[in-house]
């Protein structure tokens, strides 16, 4: 699975091809717009991979959109930190987990009057301000500890409608029992996850538990299952289908985990292009267990902009 | 399913029957041993269960043994439990999940050299120790927090060759990242279950999340799946039969809940009886989504000593 496949024009479609000059342009001309997984394939940690900037400038005339798993930060954040190394990407172009449980219940018409119970940080809790919802919980009931004596009863908010689950480092055993006794005793209470990964680069050096973990654990003690906003889960679709009007065999999704962002691309029928910068190895790609076929794979995203100055030549 | 059923001695065998002065004696003569859970059988949080003393007095010219999931105690705690409520019992008789876990890696020849990480409470460092292990985190790692530092690395022990999770009321992101740590990097480490009980009665009023809460956020960061050692993995069964050497045929486990207690006895072929004085109501008992039949059913364990004295007279 290397360049010489990628030369074949007799290729069947279902096996993945290495970007090479010989394709990329089937690639870019059969596209409107750009969807891009942001760790891992943007940058690592805070450190931006290379050739990102180049990129994103060749891709400038197409739609470009960052679609990110990280429940951690809101979009405003998120635009900020794309500002801060130096790429100037707006509020719009950025949908993160945290936004999708906003509009997760702003379109299935969450009562205002009901409030959100937060397993996860400040991002989830900005956007669902934003959107006009009552946030509990979060960082602050991070340092609450709970009181096991006998006849001490923990109480929690009868008009919490929704737990939403996401990446927390605060997380503790206090979060657990609220969410648990909302998601148990509130009648039709919801249980939204703003994603599964297992785990997330929160640091350069190393992975740490994703909100994978959080919504385990939540599933653990509830029995069951959660509402799935973030990726592979193609909720977020509908919102960029109507927002930029592109049928997405026009978009391509370009990232670097298999069963979040190849496999959300392949859900949605869009173009997938895996990239070899962040979790996924080639060897992962190529295991015998692996069932993810992306349509492309390369090295890094600049390998887009190095195709098509060689495929000009 | 009540009286009446009981009374037929044309009673399929796996049909439930409702334990009754007409077929107490069958079940009392046909055992040499009765196996008790603790939480919802002997007490709820703090208070002894009606006519537990009595029930006992009258079983002791039997095997008595107590075989609990709860993983937060070591049998010597266990056993002063039992005293402060009026009961003596000895540290022999009594079997928690923390116990298990000590006697897993003892019968799996763990070596001494290796440590054993705990996302759990003081029971399981406490039997751990007991068997010669050295245990590392516990309630102490819950006092410690994470810093997300670029640049900056989480640091585990690479001697670590197990990491035990059981109910953790200290439960945090550093010890979800240590034990993540473990599993995912060393070598040939273990990862160990004391149980998966959903929810348990920490206090009198209320079910917490339990064991099943944080062993599933394990699993979901490491994806992974654990040995269980508590109910309803028949491991412990191994010690009781070396131990008392009694066939599992001759053994009653007792016990309030249908997908642990009771399939524990039906995995190790031993007689059962579900008592309704815990989690388990008749409705889910006879709920046509419960695939999980005792063999007996009762109020609480104080029938058996009423049923046996109004089958006397």
């Amino acid at each position: 699975m290397d360049g010489q496949i990628s030369e074949s024009t007799m290729e069947e479609k279902t096996k993945c091809q290495s970007l090479s000059p010989y394709n990329v342009r089937d690639l870019v001309d059969s596209v409107d717009a750009f969807l891009f997984d942001c760790d891992g394939v943007i940058w690592k940690g805070d450190s931006l991979i290379d050739g990102v900037p180049e990129t994103l400038e060749t891709l400038r005339s197409m739609k470009l959109v960052f679609v990110t798993n990280n429940s951690r930060k809101s979009r405003s954040q998120y635009a900020k930190k794309f500002n801060s190394l130096g790429i100037s990407v707006t509020m719009d172009e950025i949908f993160t987990s945290s936004f999708a449980a906003a509009m997760y219940l702003k379109v299935n018409d969450f009562p205002k009057d009901k409030k959100v119970y937060v397993i996860g940080e400040e991002g989830i809790l900005e956007e669902l301000e934003l959107a006009g919802f009552t946030g509990l919980g979060g960082p602050e009931d991070g340092k609450k500890t709970v009181l096991l004596r006998s006849n001490s009863l923990f109480e929690h908010d009868k008009s919490v409608g929704a737990v939403v689950v996401g990446l927390d480092q605060y997380i503790n055993f206090y979060k657990l029992q609220y969410g648990t006794l909302c998601i148990r005793e509130n009648p039709g209470c919801l249980f939204i996850a703003t994603n599964r990964d297992a785990v997330g680069h929160l640091t350069n050096l190393q992975e740490w538990p994703g909100a994978g973990c959080m919504v385990a654990a939540m599933c653990g003690s509830t029995q069951k299952e959660p509402i799935v906003v973030g990726k592979p889960s193609i909720f977020m679709m509908d919102f960029l289908l109507k927002k930029f009007n592109i049928p997405t065999s026009r978009m391509c999704m370009v990232g670097d985990r298999l069963d979040t962002d190849i496999l959300f691309g392949l859900n949605a029928g869009c173009r997938t292009l895996l990239v070899l910068s962040g979790v996924t190895s080639i060897s992962t790609l190529e295991d015998i267990s692996n069932h993810i076929q992306p349509e492309y794979y390369s090295s890094k995203v600049s390998d887009i902009p190095k195709f098509l100055s060689a495929a000009t030549l």
